[in-house]
Parts: structure tokens; sequence; C-alpha cells
């Protein structure tokens, strides 16, 4: 795309919110060149002259794509080859109420193309993640990096962290997408995890360099978290938490929402069980099961666990019969159990020895029982 | 009904397992009496004079009710005052596969009227149940019981075991269904429950005193469990447990079957798992939830959890617009929040003392930044 369309939606972005409606909806008609030339003419445009009239002298999209190439970030737009065009759907009728236009763009900082988040899952869930939410995250990441599924989560403390430590478990790709400036570390606490993320993957945001996180940015952030993957599963959220936000971003853009389940007894699971019963999520308990949901028709597959093969499978008709006659607790004679089972004597004393063999019944010299309590 | 009546069902049920179809199909169509003359008179009825031949000596139904009486049990059958209706869909069409026949009678022991089972839920699930499940079937069963519904389960260790301590921790009705006769006591281990159940409330079971559990005596006892409550909820269950085989039941039925979920990591909770995910249970997480989807409409209403009020709920519009602009991390100053804001400085110097006084913003030297990080 040309500079001049990249400086424009640098300068569009600083002037307004992420996510701002009536700004994504005058880009998409009128071209950011345009938008922005009568902005910064001071020309009244669709009611945002008026709240971004106090940012327009602190403008330097050039300064600013400058200062961001010395801090390693690149900024991706709509065009791009790089560009993950499954925002666009954040654009797409009926309109998504509230901040829910699709990004200017996206300040990126790591070596990771962005086209590889076609095949991705977001990965989301509480800050204040028990041990056993942040081991399921990651487990069922690993499972999604080594089948070359991306993780998209956030940087937060909890599930957040704990998908980015599976996927890169894994070896697989997975990134960030945070409410500041994509060179900003937040919590600091994350340093490292960031860092690396940079250096291998990436950490995306649509905020330019430096901007601070606020509410409003976290919320703007869960509907990129939503709309770039191809599902999000939800591992532990409390009521109200973050997580159903993106949740309900994932619905509104019709992409699978997944709930992993927990003990009832877990204040952090009670989110995910709402989720499903109101069947706005898909229970899901592993990676696999998640794959099968967002693969290509037959991409993957998974095997439903059917439990250990009883021997009683491979029986005949006839010795199951004389089986399910044999008592479980106190002993029988061959003549008791040809009665239960209704079949003749000499019939049940050759299944009882066959099914002996098998070792599905013991004899002692009461008679014959179950071998094992079942 | 007349002993006449009673007298040829007892035998019957003598003279085939429980849950026989064609036994149960020659009853509906030729009365009880009928089937049980022609039986004794060695006549062939419907394939069935071959498996019953064995057993035609040792008959006698007069013997087995005194026996009974004298062990506290009496014989509940189709047109007695308390002979719960509910079991008559078990012969409804379509005919369910398999041993799904209504039972003859039921032999109980113990002081409760079955009619009261109008208003029950089956709790069941598995014998190797975790502390976890047991706490919550024991949970869930008192209050249920605390509302009035009573519990029916079985009598085996595990989640049988808890829904009958909890349902007499709140003070209610439960009623074990068992596979063996219900005079007996299996597994012995818990002698003491069910006399406790026989004294105060009920055993009951369609197999004749003395008989012995058999896992087809089992797997028939479970459509009684379904057929009885007006839901089923499972607590814990592997994969191929007998509890799904309940749940099955309740399906075929028509009752709502219900599961609580758990860690995903728990192999007693699979089965439960895999039943939400095939769409055949519905995720419930507590008795409350159990009662609202077998009550009558509005019977029992469920206060979804909101979580904690926030105070952000009780602001004005302008107060959140700025509250959004003031950063989570590094303070800002005024001007630096109302750029981000998109309001007028004086506006928003105003609404961030407001904040303050709610406890929602902080102010140092530096600046305004959220008082908490949520």
């Amino acid at each position: 795309m040309s500079d001049a369309e990249r400086r424009a939606r640098v300068a569009l972005s600083r002037l307004a919110e992420p996510g701002d409606p009536r700004l994504a909806g005058l880009v998409a008609e009128l071209g950011a060149i345009v938008v922005h030339d009568h902005l910064l003419a001071e020309r009244e445009l669709g009611g945002l002259q008026t709240d971004v009239a106090a940012r327009l002298a602190g403008m330097d999209a050039e300064g600013d794509l400058e200062r961001a190439d010395r801090l390693g970030l690149r900024y991706v737009i709509p065009g791009d080859d790089d560009w993950p065009t499954q925002l666009d759907d954040l654009a797409a009728p009926p309109p998504v109420q509230g901040r829910g236009g699709p990004p200017l763009g996206l300040w990126v900082r790591g070596p990771l193309p962005l086209a590889q988040l076609t095949d991705s899952v977001s990965v989301v869930g509480s800050r204040s993640a028990t041990t056993y939410g942040a081991e399921v995250a990651a487990r069922l990441s690993a499972t999604l990096a080594r089948s070359g599924c991306a993780v998209v989560s956030g940087a937060a403390f909890g599930i957040d962290q704990a998908a980015h430590r599976g996927a890169l478990a894994g070896e697989g790709a997975t990134v960030a997408v945070l409410a500041c400036g994509a060179d900003r570390v937040y919590p600091a606490a994350h340093r490292s995890l960031l860092d690396h993320l940079g250096a291998e993957c990436a950490v995306i945001s649509e905020l330019a360099p430096g901007c601070s996180p606020t509410r409003l940015r976290f919320l703007a952030r869960n509907r990129l978290i939503a709309a770039l993957s191809r599902a999000t599963v939800v591992v532990e959220a409390a009521v109200r938490s973050g997580a159903l936000n993106t949740a309900n971003w994932a619905g509104r853009l019709n992409r699978p929402v997944l709930g992993v389940p927990g003990p009832v007894t877990s204040a952090p699971s009670e989110g995910v069980h709402q989720l499903i019963r109101a069947g706005v999520a898909t229970l899901v308990t592993s990676g696999e099961e998640v794959l099968e949901m967002v693969g290509a028709s037959g991409e993957h597959l998974v095997e439903v666990p059917r439990g250990r093969e009883h021997a009683r499978d491979r029986l005949s008709l006839r010795q199951q019969q004389v089986l399910d006659g044999v008592p479980v607790a106190s002993p029988a004679h061959a003549d008791s159990i040809a009665r239960t089972a209704g079949l003749g004597l000499v019939e049940v004393r050759a299944a009882l020895s066959q099914l002996a063999a098998r070792g599905l019944v013991d004899k002692s010299e009461r008679g014959w029982r179950l071998a094992r309590d079942e």
C-alpha cells in the first residue's frame, strides 16, 4: 500500500480510540487519506471533529513510523500482503454494536507472518486462574501448537500466560494482542515473555507505540483476539470477566466459542459453565476436540474415548447371557445360574468354563460368581 | 387390586428376568392372571415357555408374599393407589429396545408412599467417585431434598451413597432401587444405610426377596431409576459406566438428562462431558439449576450469578467515558486523559474528582490511574 495511506492510518489511529465505529465507517466509505485530510482541515465529519480536536495538535505520523522502525515494529494495513483479512469481518453487516469497527492497522513486533493466523485459535481466561486452569490451558495450547494451529491470547497473568507457555512448549506459533502499544510491557512481570514473543513470534496492537492500556482499550483489544482466530476457547472465567467479553465477540462474529469446564465448586469456572448452559459455548475437554471444531471437515478427527475394551465385548451372545446370570456377590451353582439365564444346564456348564478361562468368573466350592465387581 | 392378580404378578416376576419385553407385552395384552395360567399349564406363549420351564417347579407366590410380609416388604402393583404411574411410560410406544418393559410390580421396604416419587430426581454416578464428585452429589441432593423433591438412586459406593447422604442431610425423602431383592444388603458395607432407608424412606426392587444381583439385573434396574424420576442427574461417570446406561434410559423416556461437569483431567468426569458434548445432557452446576429444569414453569427460579456488582455500573455515561480513559498502569494527567476520552478538560477534571470519591481512581503527583487492576 502507498506510504500516504499508511501515514493517514497511523494518524487516524492516534486521533480516535480503537474500534470507533464512526471512524471505521468513514474510512470504509471515503478512504483513510480523505478522512484524514478532512479532519486535519478541521472540517466536521460524522461528529468526529469535536472529539479529535484536542489530539490534532500532537499528530506526527511520519515520526511515529520512524520511531516504530527503530523499536523494531512494523505497521501492517489492509491491502498489505501480510494483512489478516479475517479482521475485515469486523466491518461486515449486520453492524456490530459498540466499538466494533475493524482496526485501521496493526503494529507488529516480531517476525511471525500474520498470514499464519488464518489457522489460529484464541485461548483466553481468567487472570486469577487456578493451577488446574493454567495447566489445562497450557496442555490444550501445546496440542494446538503441535498440530500447526497458532495460539492467540492477551498478555495477562493466568490463562493468557499459560496459553503462550503451552504453545511455546508445543514449538508452535503464539501471538499476544495488547491493549497498549506493542512496544510496551504490561504487566511488567511479563517482560521476558513479551520479549520472547517479540523475538520469536509476534506481539500485536492496534494502538500506536507508547500508548497506555485503559479499560476501553482492553475491551477493544478483545474484539481483535476474537476476530483474528477461527475459534475462541475460554478456560476459566469468573462471571463478568474480560474473557467472556472476548467470547461474546467471537459469538457475534459467528466464530465458535468453546468452553473448558471445571469443578462446579470453583468460582473461576462459573462463567464458562454459564456460557455452556446458555448454549453460547460448546464444551471441550482437550486440544484435539478444539482442532476438530475448527479444522476443515475431516482435517482433525478425534477418537471418542471408549474406555478400556471389555473382555465382555468379545463374548458370544450365549456366553454373555450366561455371564449376566452369574451372581455379583454370593456364589451360585450352575443349575441356579441356568435358571436365572433361562438356558439349559449343559450349555451353561460349557459357557462357565469358557468364561473362567477368560478370567471373567471364579469358581469356589460354593459355586460361581463374577471375578470382579463391575 | 385382587389377590389373584397380585399372586400372578409375583409368580411371573419369578419366572422371567426383569424387564423382559415379551412378558410385559403379553401381560399388557392378556392380563397377568391369564399369562400365568398359560405358563403353569405349560402352554407355549410367545417363546416364553422354553425359557421359564426350569423355573416353574419352584414357584410359590403365596409363600413369597407371606415371607415378604414377615420381612416387612409390601408388593405394589399397577392399579394400587401407591403405584407410581410414571413407570407406565416404559410400555409406551415407540417400543423401547431390549429389556424395556414396565415392572410387574415393586417390592417396597419402608414407609415412604411411592406417590411421593412423582416429584423426584435421580442422582447417579460413578462407584469410584472422587471426593469432589461425592461432595457435589451430596450438596445437590440436599438442595433437592430441602425443596421437597425426592432423590432416587442405587445403593452403590460413591455417588449413590453420597446422594442418599445428602438427601438425608436435607431432611428429605430418598429411595434406593436395588438390582437384588429389596430385603438383601448389597454392597454389604451399606447395611446401615439400607436399614435406615428401609426404616425411614424406601428400598425398592422389582426382584423377589432373596434374589441375587447380576449384571443384567443392574441394567434392568437402571431403567426403573430413570423412569421413576422426572430427570436424571449424572455426577461423575467414567466412559461406559452404568450411570450412562441410566442416562440413556432417561433420554429414551424423554426425561431430561443433566450432567455435572468436573475437571477435564479427571477420568470420572469424562463420561459426563461426553454426554454434554453429544447434546444428550444439559450442564448443571447446582441443585437449584436441577430444580429449575424439572419444576413446573416458574416453580423453581434460579438467579443467574452476576458477580459482585461493580461500582462502575452506577456511574453516569460521562463518568464511565472518563474512567475508560484513565490509564491502568502509569499515571496520566487530566489533559492527557481528556485527549484519550475525547472530552473537554473541565468536564474531565470534575469527573475525575467524582471517581476518586468513589475509590475508582487514585491521584499522585504523576497524575491519575485506576485504583485497582481490573
